[in-house]
């Protein structure tokens, strides 16, 4: 017997159907005499829904008062399929955020979890209840409803399986786990039986769309196996494990991208002392991000080049920001880029291996293709190149680190 | 300065536009120096959206779970309008059932309001902001939601009312008020500035579907003075109110009628003591409720003619449940009959009047309407008669009592 948690995405629980389809899944575990909460999503459309009727009331609108309408989207599904595990001879109960209670820290509209107390859930599920649980909110201190922001219930499913103190965390979503590739890009690329929380978490901040990357972090700092796979295919997916739970590790577990880049080059940047924080201050100021930073080596010593990567979505802002402090920055040109593309093998296996930025470098020239920029972190290496040649890196790479499936 | 609880149904908040306006109602009286409460219903439409999803999931439910669904709506209109009232500079704030706490007796689908804590919406209301409360919905005693059953919002504002000792209690809806008989039928028909709690409690449960009549219980419970007006035009509507507050005292205020009657006449039944019993008691335990009952003068002493009302849904049920004792009452012939309304006389200065009776029963007769049965209260006289008659008969009477306007 163990103790499961399931979750189910807004696409899983978009119809009448296809809650019975989860409720049978429920049924399957439960069977197998397992105890399990299940935490749900808002069916698929209706948080959309619920979001235009607030813009519609105000563009502008109270965070806490947001809060209280889309919350409700989640509240119907925990009532249909709590109704629909019970047709099927499954005793069950919703339970709304409030009622558990899932106690967060009232940021409306972005709250993160405080504390779950799971002793009410503990209690039904040893009688053999099965709870409904509500994803994506919670109460905040004055018990007004508080949402955590898109993709929370994922978040709300890993946090409730710590306070569970759950043996798995299931997350059913329209993908069957996660791939050593993108199968749009890379036709052999092949589903993982397995992968480290570090790895999972930098797949998902790379763009990888699985998981959200806080409920990652989740799952490491609670050690809380979880398990992503389909909920239209029965079959095992992939399962985020710690890294002791893998016998043999992979040098690179997967190659990702992020089409969402853009490049800012500064030609011939003053080169003197406080010239960085002059760039870079005010882009922080206002809340953009940079990522990929490389500095020149100035041959006079007088002027250098400097190119950073950031958000495709803030390029526009950030070129007006720079523009306003031409003069105290005192470059030659501004050049934005957004034919950019950010590719990245990742894999705890670098830790011990040397050579994968090599072989990475290596394979990229071999076909052609230039490097713009290049960040590493202990577990990856990322590099930016024309966006033209994406397809063709990533297959490149998946190649050249012996992940085609044979 | 005055306390008012304001209540908005489904078609008064049925789209974003509507509910912007309810914002203006809201504000002109918070302008006018008030303390205000409201009381929403869900956006019309989404009640049923709501309850369809539920049947879509198991035609049979649990009721406990049908109120977290249907609960929702409810919820999404408080967000809206409170986003609504801060948007024209009004503060505001929503609140669910279980926030207040509204407490029932958790008989889910169609609870009993136990009790309101009031306080928290008093302390809201002195510094200045406005209530937005979840019409329809309370908790149950373990704190999960419980419904009022249809209708229910009505008795929600009253309650609310009660609760936070109210100046007022308005009911705004798509009709302007309580008329002397249905404007559709009798073009003289007039509004009707007050009517008495009990005139009010005879209309609603006669059929008038301006109030819920639980709502008006309640009110006359708890002495909470209520209006009935339209959210679509800016005048006064009716208030319902304490016999006390009508100066003048109109002998007959209302004319109107029930067609949702039908009739069973046992022709030939045995006329010996228990035959009553023997025939409604199946039907009581049946649920069927009968309303009118004529029995004739026995001529022989043997047998007699036994007539009764009840409503035209269980007409089916009540036949076939008296056929399964034919042979223990031992009738002649069971004569169904769907043809038939119900038209009542309602006022309080009955009381005071004879001969209201008599006056209706010959104004009908004047125009040839048969009566087959009449009841009457200390307030009401009603009289069955042929379904045809129905529109004919509510107008004689309206002119017989002197109500047509001018």
């Amino acid at each position: 017997m163990a103790r499961l948690v399931m979750k189910f995405g807004g696409t899983s629980v978009g119809s009448p159907e296809r809650i019975k389809n989860v409720a049978q899944k429920v049924k399957r575990e439960v069977e197998a005499g397992n105890q399990v909460a299940v935490v749900v999503s808002a069916m698929s459309g209706e948080t959309n829904r619920l979001v235009d009727l607030c813009k519609q009331i105000d563009p502008v609108h109270d965070q806490r008062e947001y809060d209280v309408v889309v919350a409700a989207g989640e509240q119907v599904t925990t009532g249909l399929l709590s109704m629909a595990l019970q047709s099927v001879g499954v005793k069950a109960r919703s339970w709304q955020g409030w009622q558990v209670p899932i106690r967060t820290d009232g940021m409306h509209g972005k709250a993160r979890i405080d504390s779950i107390d799971g002793s009410a859930l503990i209690a039904a599920m040893e009688k053999g209840e099965v709870s409904v649980v509500a994803g994506f909110q919670g109460v905040g201190p004055e018990d007004r409803i508080a949402t955590l922001g898109r993709g929370g219930s994922d978040t709300s499913a890993v946090a409730l399986a710590a306070a569970l103190k759950a043996d798995r965390c299931d997350i059913y979503t329209d993908v069957d786990g996660v791939y050593t590739a993108d199968p749009r890009i890379v036709k052999k690329a092949r589903k993982l039986d397995r992968i480290t929380y570090e790895e999972m978490l930098e797949l998902a901040s790379l763009g990888a769309k699985v998981l959200q990357t806080r409920s990652v972090e989740m799952a490491m700092n609670h050690r809380v196996r979880t398990q992503v796979l389909s909920s239209f295919a029965d079959q095992p997916g992939t399962l985020v494990v710690d890294e002791d739970e893998i016998v043999e590790k992979q040098i690179v577990s997967g190659v990702t991208y992020s089409a969402d880049e853009a490049k800012i080059t500064l030609v011939g940047v003053a080169d003197r002392p406080g010239i960085a924080a002059g760039i870079f201050g005010p882009l922080s100021d206002a809340g953009i991000n940079v990522d990929m930073i490389v500095q020149n080596i100035s041959e006079d010593g007088k002027q250098t080049d400097m190119t950073f990567t950031l958000g495709r979505s803030d390029l526009d802002r950030a070129v007006a920001l720079l523009q306003k402090q031409e003069k105290s920055l005192g470059w030659k040109r501004l050049v934005p880029d957004r034919n950019v593309t950010k590719v990245s093998v990742v894999g705890v296996g670098m830790r011990s291996h040397a050579g994968v930025a090599h072989t990475m470098f290596k394979a990229l020239a071999d076909k052609g293709i230039n490097i713009q920029a290049i960040t590493t972190s202990e577990i990856k290496v990322s590099v930016l190149i024309a966006a033209d040649y994406n397809e063709l890196a990533v297959r490149t790479l998946h190649t050249a680190f012996g992940l085609d499936a044979e």
